[in-house]
């Protein structure tokens, strides 16, 4: 039983960012201090005119959280510092418990057998004053903009706002094609977040009982995020290493993590997670319950599953996954399907219907569970515990049925000023995928999107972070909100820590095209910086401005290790003779050692030859 | 010097694939014996009403040749057996030459210095008699159906015409959308071959020096291709290498090969592919041509280069990569680019007519390429020399203009009647990928269109196989007929076979998504099957029809390695209570446990309460 590892300093990832330093920049209305990575540049060379000119620092959205800091302190025993407690504190809404609420999160406590694994510096929890909504969404329909709404404004500009010229050549980029959605032109203002908020557009999932979380919004008018999932389960893994794969997949960029537990010490488990994570946390309820009844999912019952919404609320967990869609007239719907239902929540709650013969009681329960949400700002996830797991069953009736109740559910939701957010698949070839992102802001009046893939084929199992990317990619573009990453083990295994930052790196590419094909303001600026950096030959500049700069570095030395090599004008690619970008700049100084700089030799110099040649209608062959 | 590893039985890649047969299908027409892999499958064992039914075999496109065909005697240094020589002699149309026609490659011949790494069993090649045009456009012009367009309908079809049956579901698929391609519904007919080839809008590249290929076809209505780049640089590699590069690449799915050796012995390296090749191999003449001025660009000659064309047509190069797109008054527009030109090839073609101050000879000489190509059936593949390299030159002026041109000289290769295909971008973000397809096909009059990614940021070095796997799937889907792979060393260094293998992989992902989305007939039924054997937790049949059998058998035994598991109902990522799958059958079970079978259950059971619901509107909360 004693066999639970548990996590230390060494077995956390904390080395600091290559290049990089850790700033925080200081909101005007509230005392926020945001933080951000700011990517240090060498300067350019011009070899023609012997002149260098510098590289101004590029500043990046930044999950990783304390970690990479190395002026702070962690103890992952103690916890991180928990940022929002004076915010929570100065509404004035919430009480302290003296003890926790639920049954099971008590018998846990009381259980000397566990001590050994209980994370020792939890404190009671918050919950509302009665009759009170702490629900960021309650806020803003006030027209309240708090510390959070502020913070994440300051976050979402990445400090483009100081950094903007109009006359860099960084900031140009491709007007972007956004399908309606209602970007922010300019920099996203705290006003500009608290309508979005208002609206139901965005959420911005941080429960009152995890005061450590850095603020981030989930919503189609932001940036596009990812989620990355974590969590042991009967088979495999213990809470050091699930602590370590959530520092990881945030450090490579993760915007929320799922603990996606099914194994032993569930409860305990996910404390440790939440204590140290500055984002927020989701989960599926349901599955834990499913524990509680070893497994027998006919055994369930609201108030079992009631005790445990309070005693993962208590904890401080961020967003809960609710199956409520999930109709007893909907199972028929899948009878002929070829892969059924393959969400776990999904087919743990068709079975109870079955069993009982009765409608779901989540959503029997609906509002009830909007009371719990609302005293701890917990974010609604709706579940689409239909969705389709292969590409047979895609946007098939079952499918449809569900996310339309999902849609009325919204309703229900915002009457309650609770947040809340949409699940979306699963399996869909590239042309249907559209379809499914229409129907989901038609049905559920642009609640925000957050989508697993969704997969383009069945056919390659070990590569399903690039079946589902491309497809992630896609409806991010097309008005997905937040991307829940697929590792290459999909289908197959339990990820380790190297399908984690390849299923996080494959979603920020995915969420970062999205943001590009949507013209985003200020998205291309990275990709510019990066584009300069390598035509010329800054290759340290690449690594370091690269989403893996400790891979771009070591697949370049892999040929050519010589530190002489980083500084090379080409790679092992073409060698010397053949690096186009090398040939170009001779190009360019072959013009200069004309007299003339190199741009007019290419514009003046052929201008009357190329007008010749366009008059003559391009035809040589006449 | 006598470095050169060459290659060996024991450097070449054979094993045969798991579960798998090689078959060979008989045409009608003509004795064409078309290669396909055969994947059996086990029995589908009904737990409920205990029967178990057969699960037909399902069948593949092969590109992997004789290689992995445990009954074929592969000897590397006597090369593929020739099996397109008695077609080419029984067209009586071309003579077999005394003597090679190229100085350059006498002259290698000749020199004693390079027997240890010559390949010894070159037969002397072929060229067209005097006037004729041996190009499969020109047959296919006059009527005619070749074998090897008879074994490209066959290989096209993957013997699904005598597998299908009416009531199969396997056979069920979406309706795609193919935005105005021609796809044939059905099965492919030789004639339909024809049409196409004739029309110019597919190409079927087999160089009559290079008889050991098996026939394939590049076209909108065609499966979806993709190519391999392998070729050693001035930095590294060996011919050893580079062969078993090739031989791995075709393993994994590669349609066609490009040699881009610019290092040493390209001469020898490129006869050594060849020989062992049964995929159409394409080079870019160029980088050779410059080799033998040393790099020197401004001394390229029209004349040196025909020689290397000549040189590279008699060793069976079956496309060409040929820069005539690259003009005068075009380099001028790439002046105020963030990456200036990116092409290696319109690199070297730019800075040439900078040198000159003349017109790309590429471009004036064009009539007498086309010459020198009907003479062997090389294709055509115009270089797009002025791709953008950046996310910011995406759809440029200087991109479009020598578009245009491409379009221009597709115009004059048909005149020839040379097969030709147009080379497509390089970096261009999603929502402008469309709009770049959409101008080849009016510009080219729909000749294939084959494409480097696109690149969809720039951002992710060490990962732009995904970056451009993204854009490869969509360009695939709007019109795209051959999709060039990038691998995760793209920006950084030259591939190992890792690399080659995860690019392969990636680009195949890409191509199927791409036919999924068309609709093309019959492209889901191995979605189907996968799909099918992973909701019965046939492990071993979901490795067999994966597209890495490898790497899924490794990534499930990693967690779960005893043999017991692959019969299990349930992976590691859920553990036996949390298998949604597993649950679904469960839940039929229980209803079955009823007496009645599970469909009933599901669909009379609760028919009637479907409705009453569906009645009320699905209210609950009114």
């Amino acid at each position: 039983m004693k066999t639970e590892k548990l996590p230390s300093a060494q077995t956390i990832s904390r080395t600091p960012f290559p290049g990089s330093r850790k700033i925080y920049v200081q909101g005007a209305l509230h005392n926020v201090q945001v933080p951000m990575r700011e990517i240090s540049l060498s300067a350019t060379t011009d070899r023609f005119r012997n002149i260098t000119e510098e590289n101004r620092p590029v500043t990046v959205y930044d999950t990783s959280g304390p970690y990479t800091d190395p002026n702070v302190a962690i103890n992952v025993r103690q916890g991180l510092p928990k940022l929002r407690n004076p915010w929570i504190e100065e509404r004035g809404d919430t009480v302290r418990l003296n003890d926790i609420s639920s049954a099971y999160g008590k018998s846990r406590l009381s259980n000397p057998a566990l001590d050994y694994l209980r994370f020792e510096h939890s404190t009671s929890p918050r919950r509302a004053k009665d009759g009170a909504n702490v629900s960021q969404m309650h806020y803003a329909k006030k027209g309240m903009i708090t510390p959070e709404m502020e913070f994440i404004a300051v976050r979402e500009n990445m400090r483009l706002e100081e950094l903007y010229e109009k006359d860099n050549s960084l900031w140009q980029q491709h007007k972007g094609q956004n399908f309606g959605a209602h970007i922010y032109q300019g920099f996203i203002t705290p006003e500009f977040v608290r309508s979005e908020i208002a609206r139901g557009r965005a959420v911005l999932p941080n429960n009152i009982n995890h005061p450590e979380t850095e603020p981030m919004i989930i919503g189609r008018n932001f940036l596009v995020k990812i989620n990355a999932n974590i969590g042991n389960s009967a088979v495999t893994s213990s809470i050091e290493e699930e602590v370590e794969k959530m520092v990881w997949a945030i450090r490579w960029g993760a915007d929320t993590v799922m603990d996606l537990s099914t194994g032993k010490n569930i409860h305990e488990t996910r404390e440790w997670i939440i204590r140290n994570s500055p984002v927020p946390i989701g989960t599926v309820p349901i599955y834990q319950a499913l524990e509680k009844v070893n497994g027998k999912a006919e055994e369930l019952t609201w108030e079992l599953f009631k005790d445990t919404l309070i005693e993962q609320a208590e904890q401080g967990v961020d967003y809960f996954t609710i199956h409520a869609g999930v109709r007893l007239p909907y199972v028929p719907l899948t009878a002929k399907r070829t892969t059924g239902i393959v969400s776990r929540g999904g087919s743990i709650m068709a079975k109870w219907c079955l069993a009982h013969h009765q409608e779901n009681f989540l959503y029997t329960h609906f509002e009830e569970i909007c009371e719990i949400m609302k005293a701890y700002d917990v974010c609604f996830s709706l579940g689409d515990g239909l969705r389709p797991g292969s590409i047979a069953d895609a946007n098939d009736a079952a499918q449809f049925a569900e996310l339309e109740t999902l849609g009325e559910l919204t309703q229900i939701a915002w009457k309650h000023d609770v947040q809340t957010m949409i699940e979306g698949p699963g399996h869909v070839p590239m042309h249907m995928i559209k379809e499914n992102m229409d129907k989901q802001l038609r049905e559920c009046g642009e609640a925000p999107f957050y989508t697993l893939g969704p997969l383009t084929t069945d056919i390659a199992p070990g590569y399903d972070h690039i079946t589902s990317g491309i497809g992630a990619a896609m409806i991010g573009w097309f008005g997905t909100s937040m991307l829940c990453y697929v590792t290459p083990k999909e289908h197959l295994g339990l990820p380790n820590k190297k399908d984690v930052k390849d299923g996080v790196i494959t979603y920020k590419i995915a969420a970062h095209a999205a943001d590009l094909a949507k013209g985003h303001p200020g998205a291309q600026y990275r990709d510019n910086a990066m584009s300069k950096a390598r035509f010329e030959f800054r290759w340290e500049d690449q690594f370091n401005l690269a989403l893996d700069p400790d891979t771009a570095r070591e697949y370049h030395d892999e040929t050519l290790p010589a530190e002489g090599a980083k500084t090379a004008h080409f790679c092992s690619m073409c060698g010397p003779n053949f690096c186009s970008m090398k040939i170009t700049q001779d190009v360019r100084q072959f013009a200069a050692e004309q007299g003339i700089n190199p741009e007019e030799a290419l514009d003046k110099g052929l201008h009357e030859k190329a007008k010749e040649f366009r008059q003559n209608n391009f035809e040589l062959y006449s």
